[in-house]
């Protein structure tokens, strides 16, 4: 009893710490926002060292020692708090300060590295994604380093500034600092919630294999008219290549696509049928019909358990103001699929090089990279873990947390996992809508607070199960 | 026999004016290919009146009356001499000072807009289309008028600025000035030769419809794993809308498509046969097989007696460097058929937006705008006016014109025809391979003299048939 009620003083000192400093929270997150760290594009590597800079000091504030260490491409900048002591249990936090390029710019409503508040949300490039969410765990941890005095748990936050390329480097770094990097758990918060006010935790993602493809005729533009006819235009390839991808119903065409899919348990396929999704509620957010995909399914299995093809960007010839006549040299197309357990990269590689090969049009070559490629996963929680992850959010919500799926890929979790042979927790505050990738990409000004908190409960809920086991 | 005299030794004097001032022409017309006349492009309005003023001063150096006349787009440039008297014949020169958009630039030799002579050929855009040739119309003019003293035959050179546009403004121009303009034949300089060396006049052009198409799904961009699936993407819509356009056999699938077509006389087709015309050699030229469009016609029926359906852009999503996981909110392309008689602009944009209409999946949206169109056409010459420009080509090729066809598309000249009840005449005088509407345009540096001589012996052999008649 005595335990608990120094347990429960001590969460209160955190928690005071977390809605006394709630606005220099906010005016902190503004200036991590403002960086404008593309990862996509080589123009920005300045901007991505400023990013792990600022990065490294406010990790330092917060009271963690902190370290950028090089990589090949973009740092990863390492936190650590490890004055728990070695019977204490060690929390990885992983994240990401890099962020997706932010065109098309004229769609934005405000400019996308000034973040702006409107209607209780705020709106900037990698709001969501992930920079607001991996800073939430800053100050968890600050909460109990500077409002308590003492952390319950080790924790190591490993960021990384090359997430959305692929991350090249992060595995070969957690390799060789695998000894440094031991943990009982790892945490990511770069996802959402099933819905506002209602905590989800994370139960599978899918993985990804991204291609560029290039169809080259000509060795030139030509005229259309003085040479269109006996010319295979480019154009026309590559658009009969992409079509060949998938048929009328939805099913994607490629010879033994669907080979490794591992069926779900008829238990998961009931909760999922339970949860509180409102197909009409998403069409008008997206602004268009669901009718895409395999038609067997239902739109939450479509999106969640079922792999796709998605054609991510098209270029050819002129694209300018007006006419021009041109029969186009080549043509370019970014295909990228996203695939589920059991599906790998490197087998949809060769499938699809293997149906590009058998497609391609006489009178035209076709040339195909991989970008890149990630794993997809499925949770495997340990029910006290679960519980711990619970306890913390519905401490917050006052709700029981629903077991959700995720569409997109985090491919560094499977591979975490693996090489550090922890458990992976996905545990995310943004909401649906909150435009990923896409223009207007915000995160729930409300989710700065309970995302604080929930963390600061979870680190404190892992300590105490660990003093259980 | 005087009478022959006379003549030869005015055309020798014509000549030796052509002869001794070759070196002037070069850089006048350098400096008539400085200036960027884009039309396509609403940034380039200033250069297009560069283009009229500098074209103006040309005509007026050449000994003629000029005037610019102002529309609702660039202006139109109006030449006139027409001292040879009521009797005399008119011929009325038609050409276009403006040029298309010389993107992309990454792929010139030399600066589009520095025009640079190498291996004899003088390398800018509008060096063949059209500026280079259009000029050598005023410069025949001035052998007679400065080198002479008179012309033989009254003279309009008419030049517009929105030829690669569609001409919106050239036909209410022609209409409303028809009186002005009336003539005995309209001469168009647009076109090439069938080989170095070997003079051709042109017996048909293909047409043109010219489309917009814009498939638009999602309001926004949107993530491509959070929301692939139930989404219908809309670059892979397009893609399938334009595989229907075509099938394998290289046969436009639009229902109706070929209705219109009339067939050429047994004649025209053994002529077409006995040209010479080496496939070999395009095919290095062009860097591809032509094993495109409709396999049962030859590569020659193929390119001028046959219609086509080029893609001419496309554009969607992300096309930057590296990966963007975007599920795009639209995808758009540009579409052109070429026409032969009798298909028109405006059939063929009923038939195409009535496909369209059947081949559009659930969940896009596809919106369909016509930029520009154009009517096929075939050459409707006396015997007369054939020995006319058949002896002025002989005089300085040594060799006797063979008949071509073209498969680009000048929309105007079936207009002409009709609005000023006159034969047109085709004679162009650039190569094979002039890289027309691609970059590294060129024109032969030999043609600037003998297109400049033949123009002139044009000039007097119509003169001579006036009088004849």
């Amino acid at each position: 009893m005595g335990h608990t009620r120094i347990n429960l003083s001590y969460m209160r000192s955190a928690e005071q710490y977390i809605s006394e400093h709630i606005d220099t929270f906010q005016s902190e997150i503004f200036e991590f926002l403002r960086i404008p760290s593309i990862s996509a594009s080589p123009e920005y590597l300045h901007e991505m060292g400023e990013a792990a800079t600022w990065l490294k000091g406010m990790m330092e504030n917060s009271g963690l020692e902190a370290k950028i260490y090089k990589t090949p491409g973009n740092p990863i900048v390492l936190g650590e708090s490890s004055k728990a002591g070695e019977n204490a249990p060690t929390v990885l936090v992983y994240g990401h300060y890099d962020v997706q390029p932010p065109e098309p710019l004229d769609l934005w409503t405000s400019p996308p590295f000034e973040p702006e508040i409107r209607d209780g949300r705020l709106y900037a490039r990698g709001s969501s994604d992930d920079k607001g969410q991996l800073y939430l765990h800053l100050k968890a941890a600050e909460a109990f380093l500077k409002g308590v005095g003492n952390l319950p748990i080790n924790l190591i936050v490993l960021a990384e500034g090359e997430e959305e390329v692929g991350s090249p480097n992060l595995l070969p770094f957690v390799k060789k600092h695998s000894d440094q990097l031991a943990c009982d758990i790892a945490v990511i918060s770069d996802t959402g919630m099933m819905a506002p006010g209602l905590p989800s935790i994370l139960c599978s993602l899918r993985g990804l294999a991204y291609f560029d493809i290039e169809v080259s005729g000509p060795s030139s533009d030509l005229h259309s008219g003085v040479y269109g006819g006996p010319v295979v235009n480019p154009a026309l390839a590559l658009a009969q290549i992409l079509a060949s991808l998938q048929d009328s119903k939805g099913k994607i065409t490629i010879g033994n696509f669907y080979d490794d899919i591992l069926d779900w348990s008829s238990q998961a396929k009931k909760q999922m049928k339970e949860l509180p999704f409102n197909q009409q509620e998403l069409e008008r957010f997206i602004g268009a019909e669901l009718c895409g995909g395999e038609k067997e399914f239902s739109v939450l299995e479509r999106l969640w358990t079922r792999p796709t093809c998605e054609i991510n960007g098209l270029n050819s010839g002129y694209t300018g103001t007006g006419a021009k006549t041109v029969l186009p040299s080549t043509a370019q197309a970014k295909i990228s699929f996203r695939l589920v357990p059991d599906q790998t990269p490197q087998r949809i590689e060769n499938l699809f090089r293997k149906h590009i090969e058998k497609v391609t049009p006489k009178g035209v070559q076709v040339t195909i990279k991989q970008l890149h490629g990630g794993m997809p996963w499925r949770a495997q929680l340990s029910d006290e873990l679960k519980h711990a992850v619970n306890s913390a959010l519905e401490k917050v919500f006052n709700k029981r947390a629903v077991i959700a799926g995720e569409g997109g890929s985090i491919p560094i979790v499977r591979d975490l996992e693996t090489v550090l042979d922890s458990p992976v927790l996905l545990l995310g505050f943004s909401y649906p809508g909150c435009n990923l990738h896409a223009p207007d990409e915000w995160f729930p000004v409300e989710s700065i607070e309970n995302g604080i908190r929930t963390i600061a409960h979870l680190y404190h809920e892992i300590s105490l199960m660990a003093k259980i086991c």
